[in-house]
């Protein structure tokens, strides 16, 4: 499904690197290669000795940092984070890495995931006197470890703050003496931990590290805190793991497929989730084609397993950025096309699957259909590699209420109608759960299946909204 | 093969249209659609009454035409050129459409090929006393049309300048009263002829008029000038149509998959260009993959005709854009990957077949093979949907001396060892012909294969070089 | 003296507005007018019912507020800052306004003017789990206001806060239900009241009514906390008022002459002084002439009291900006001159009357002394329109340390030599006095003279140091 | 008078060098030094061998020479260009040096003045074939070049071709073997030749010299051609000198005052005029103000010899740009006031005599009386430091057509009335040459006066207008 075209968005990616003198740059690369992870905003902040350095803007990785001033990012240790922002969090405050200046030293965050008890968490600090200047969750932690006694350790401060945390979490701290991560109990957001030459490195997604050529160690552990300083790598936890639930969006939707999360490639198993609905439907057709571009792996094997050719039915518009001029409602009933092309004399008089990996509003699925079948395709046959969505997501992922959902309180065959196919069919969860193929033999195989059934592995606080959705004005 | 990664340029894109309220909106999304023909200059001429209007620029269309400006563009003619430039013919008094200014009405022209009697054509004009202020041939076309004499019509002056022109050209002219379209006499170029409702639109390719969601009504035909003005569209011949010889790497690796040539689809050429590969070669493999973007569709087709499993071994870096900051030696050195990736767990101790639709100095093959061994393939079978590459091309593509390309005096075997394959295929000539399956009846089916064999479709002059090598200082 | 080419830099400028629908427009303009209180950042914040809008940005006005941006600034109340920053306080988080986020209500401040005792609160305020995103010293007003008992009103905590700081602050505070004004017990930085038709609007310095078309209302008093909401303006106290002390420098040199301070205009205050001065020293020359932009007066002035014509000596290059490529040291030393040129038909075989404002480190005078004797000046008599300075200030004027002051610890004979002067005369401290004139009865007339005799009206930490000095990592 | 707010324009500044290895850097801080000959356009072109280095752009200098491209224009030798452009000659394509390139060897030009037969040379060129790209009169200068007969040296072709124009010319010329520097018989425009170290300089104005530490050496004569190359520098003529007549407008409100112009300094001028203006007039007053910047130097003259104290009355708004948000209507209603402000203080109550340097349209002058009357002033007498401007020039100064100016058909009181002054005086022409002083015996003192008298020095023709007028679509 194409990102551009609908609401269903990740909502960040960070990156840390400690002991390595070309630390901003790497970063910068890293960041580069979680870019689709976040398109609004991105930051880096460097430690030279005591010192923080931080450059931080709304944009494109290459946007924020253009120029020379990279260099200017000096220290061996970093962190960054490249962010989506809806409407609230929006504005160049809300950027990440934050950093916390102390008399006694300072301290700097970055962040992917939702904490669901953020505003919980927010209420009681404001009672003890502490004052917000982002909208973000984020900032909950850093207060949080401040409040906590003095005669605490720092790892212990941190500990007990990352303890009174609910949801889902990916943190990176970098402090002025070590860099901290920490993953939530139920393991909700992918982090990995990987080496480059002696130095450490963590990233949402292992693409950061083939980027930079470092090599991946392992995922970082549910309730797991690492500490990372020139001594070396501590591992540590601030809480007892629960039943792992790795969000299955990354796996259908949102990972890079030459990311593997906990051992596994995400274009395999995608592949491997249209091998399956290949088997779970048959259809008479004459070409398979995939959404762009995060539904090719599946049509890939939906393709090899039905026997029916795979072509390139519908073309992505590479050159179309924010920048780009929108045409006038005028020309867009003209029939100015904007972002996806059909390829006429693929589907022209044909029979053709159409595949994409999830359906969230339906109003791009129905746009597609009707511009398959306006370049000739005879029957258009929407095949979905995921179960349908009806539930929200609280855990980062941008998909907020259920009336956004046409597969809430539908039955399959009334959104085959509203989107206008010939068919649809959309993978079951245990196909999912299967052609996926995580070792877990735990609960849904470590996934978080929330947004699939409704069942959530965390509490849900009855003041659980996305912290863009509460507005703090 | 990654554009960005060679030295294989097509040298521009050519959008015109005649009597659309929305001209230079039309001809945005048009030039938009042809970005891939030339990312260094984009330009568009509008005409309002007599009165032209310009706005020209380096860079892309989008960044060239940001904001509001295009509205400064009035009237219900345009003509627009995309541009790749090289070292001698940068500068912003190379992009195009040039305009010629007049007491008795301008004249503005794009341009997409190459002449090849420019600079004689030149050094007669300026014995004459013309003077240029481009490096352009574009300009030579514009003096001969003046130069002639003046009690004939323009049409006839645009008749007698063009078949002063030897080589390829693709030209759309914009006149005070008037459209004017030419192919040279070859057909080297692609050129289109369309209709938006009332409005008649030209472009180099057929994706253009995908996007404004205008009807394909023919190629323009080798040898002919189209007259479109308020009465209506007439065709006339300034030439006798020769052999045609349509661009073969137009089909190979320019044009845009979902564009058509002649009525033949890019993205389908290539697939049968890939299954006619497999069975012109027999590789145990365990996957196929293609080099992204140009690559995919014959590993698509290689796949299906050799039964072999189609995967994504090498994953395409999008972001990576002009203003990237690139790493440093040291960096590079350490293994900072840019562009391109590939896909560990999915090559990771297998036999790949890495498809690639040509290979020019051999550089970049080298590299992605030593990158897929890297990853853990123990095997990379090389197999190329087209021909070697033997020959420069004159024509307008930016291959310009033998000695850079690999394949001009070295054995298959040689190059196999160059780039380190375990084997290395190329497609046969008359595979390739097959292949894309045009109709004509004449000598190489209507496709130029000067690169392939060193045999010219035109004269080539004795001074015969790429104009941006030939110093003009 | 020319700013650009020396350390002596304001620190800030504010401006606020309460009941105007343009706001925002508003507050453009008037940061526009203050623009020369600080060049190197810039932000306006708007209240829309509980809803605070933040646009803040590095750079001047017009180029953090470019295209239509600002009409997001929705709703009729305002505050913004121009800010000059030292090289610690850099960073677009340093950017004021700040704003405060909570679940009960918003707050932003702006500031002008420095704040002695901030470390100290600082290190108080973090014992107590406050944490800090900035270094800067308005951030701990808006702590303190947090921290206060919530049994007290608003105004009694914020009353509290201020009361619990020392040193010089012009403060705009904006709340959910109003706009705060206050201004320290010594009324060390100008802050005026004014009104536009409803509106009340509250500025640095008067030349921001002007230009918006306000009226001048009066003076923010010493000690004075004025509370403007949808009822009125109302007056209370957070501390007696001291002795006033309004800072002698904005007379001299910051100011612009179009602003009054107090009541007494600034260009007349500045060209009395050079008649003063005039009255003070005996000098036989046949020129005087002032250096741009802030000298002029004080030269006019001279030039009126002594007979000696006034000539544009030197003449201010108006393009010189940020962007702008500076020479290479070898291209300076061939001569090449930015900022400021002699004119040489004015001075050459001339005794030249040099006036300027004050002398910091000297350095720049010796470069003018030096231009105006290679453009053929037979005599330069340096005369300054203030006394020596010879203590730092710790008041928001970035003059820090006593080590960078030429007067201190030399005798005026000594300047002379090192600046290359015929002869220089300094303003005394009760010519200055006498010359701006303010209706004072109090110490100094009311102002503060810290700079010149390093006797400060208010209490000094040992701490106290400029907080851009204290390195807060 | 403020240039931003009138239509009274100076068209260019031109600069050039030979020899010497820095020559793109000087020449970027020579035009930066000439930047209020035009700011709308700049370009340098730089030699390299016989390669030509070419980089212009739409905007102030600084903004089209940003960062490090100027490294990019190699070459000891370079000319440039600051332009003005009217409506019709916007566009990059008219931004000037132009380059002409030939495979016998290219030529550069750069132009300051306007001349007055281009149309019919035009015409007559375009008969005989040649094309124009721009709608400059500098493009006929090549064209006459290169159609001169092969036979003549390349000096010949150039005197030729220089002998056929009619009208104000500067021209610096970048041939592949020379720099040439031509003046018009007249010499209507100014032009300096200096020396830097070895190099030959050449610049519109002194002021560019005194930037780079060149030595004046002296004015080119009307009528010659200077051609400088590696052996030297050779005086030519191509006409006989006709009576000079050099531009008043450059004395009265042009040039820099730091300038000198055959000798003469801008500002001592200017000054005299004001004095001048004293005895020509007797007013009972308060105070004497300048509009700024242009009228400065004339109030100060008129305030020595009057008597009549000089004040800062007017001030400014030194900020204020292209990129600046302009107030609503709305908001300018309501009083927001950009660009100058009154001096409420200096005024108030007060008998005003405000000087400026000319009456164009006489909008701003109506104008600034009227904010001198908000502001409380009890009179406003206007004296204008020249004669009435009565006829349009021809010779590159943008006031073209007689209904546009006040003076012209109108009494002196009629104006006042207009105005809303209490009184008006204008400088007599006979004050104004003399205060000017120019050492001429010939006419007019060798002054131009044809906007004051509608007594033209050149031939003028039927078809004359500004070429900015004349629409060449």
């Amino acid at each position: 499904m194409l990102a551009e075209l609908r609401g269903l968005n990740e909502e960040c990616g960070v990156f840390g690197i400690w002991g390595h003198e070309g630390a901003a740059q790497i970063s910068y690369y890293g960041l580069h290669a979680l870019q689709h992870r976040g398109q609004e905003g991105a930051g880096i902040v460097t430690k030279e000795g005591k010192k923080f350095h931080v450059i931080k803007g709304e944009g494109l990785v290459n946007e924020v940092f253009s120029g020379n001033q990279i260099n200017d990012l000096k220290g061996n240790s970093a962190i960054g984070q490249v962010r989506y922002s809806t409407e609230n969090g929006r504005g160049i405050e809300n950027v990440q890495p934050l950093v916390f200046r102390s008399t006694t030293g300072s301290l700097s965050v970055a962040h992917n995931g939702n904490i669901v008890n953020a505003v919980e968490l927010r209420e009681h600090l404001e009672r003890q006197g502490s004052i917000f200047q982002t909208n973000s969750d984020t900032e909950v932690l850093a207060h949080l470890i401040k409040k906590s006694s003095g005669s605490l350790t720092q790892r212990d401060r941190v500990k007990k703050a990352l303890s009174m945390l609910k949801g889902a979490f990916a943190f990176v701290i970098l402090t002025d003496d070590g860099l901290m991560v920490a993953q939530d109990p139920n393991g909700l957001r992918p982090l990995s931990l990987g080496k480059l030459g002696d130095a450490w490195v963590v990233a949402s997604e292992t693409c950061a590290f083939d980027i930079i050529g470092a090599e991946w160690i392992r995922s970082v552990e549910p309730g797991e805190l690492i500490i990372i300083n020139d001594k070396g790598l501590q591992s540590d936890r601030f809480a007892q793991a629960a039943d792992p639930a790795m969000c299955s969006m990354e796996y259908v939707y949102f990972a890079r497929p030459d990311s593997d999360i906990d051992g596994i490639n995400i274009h395999s198993a995608r592949k491997r989730c249209g091998k399956r609905l290949a088997r779970e439907v048959h259809i008479e057709a004459d070409v398979v084609t995939g959404v762009p571009d995060s539904s090719i792996s599946a049509a890939i094997g939906f393709s090899e397993e039905s026997g029916i050719p795979y072509e390139l039915g519908l073309i992505k518009n590479r050159y179309v950025g924010r920048t780009f001029i929108q045409p006038s409602q005028e020309l867009r009933e003209k029939g100015v096309k904007m972002k996806l092309s059909p390829v006429r004399q693929v589907v022209n008089g044909k029979r053709v699957v159409m595949v994409d990996d999830s359906i969230v509003r339906g109003t791009t699925s129905k746009r597609i259909v009707n511009l398959l079948k306006e370049a000739g395709a005879t029957e258009v046959h929407v095949v979905i590699a995921s179960p349908p969505l009806v539930s929200p997501c609280f855990y980062g992922v941008d998909i907020s209420t259920d009336s956004e959902l046409i597969a809430t309180n539908r039955t399959i065959d009334e959104i085959r109608e509203l989107i206008g196919a010939d068919s649809l069919t959309f993978l079951s969860a245990e196909g999912m759960l299967e052609a996926i193929g995580r070792p877990d033999n735990t609960k849904n195989c470590g996934q978080c299946l929330a947004c699939f059934t409704g069942e959530y592995p965390t509490e849900i606080y009855s003041d659980t909204v996305m912290p863009h959705k509460k507005e703090i004005v």
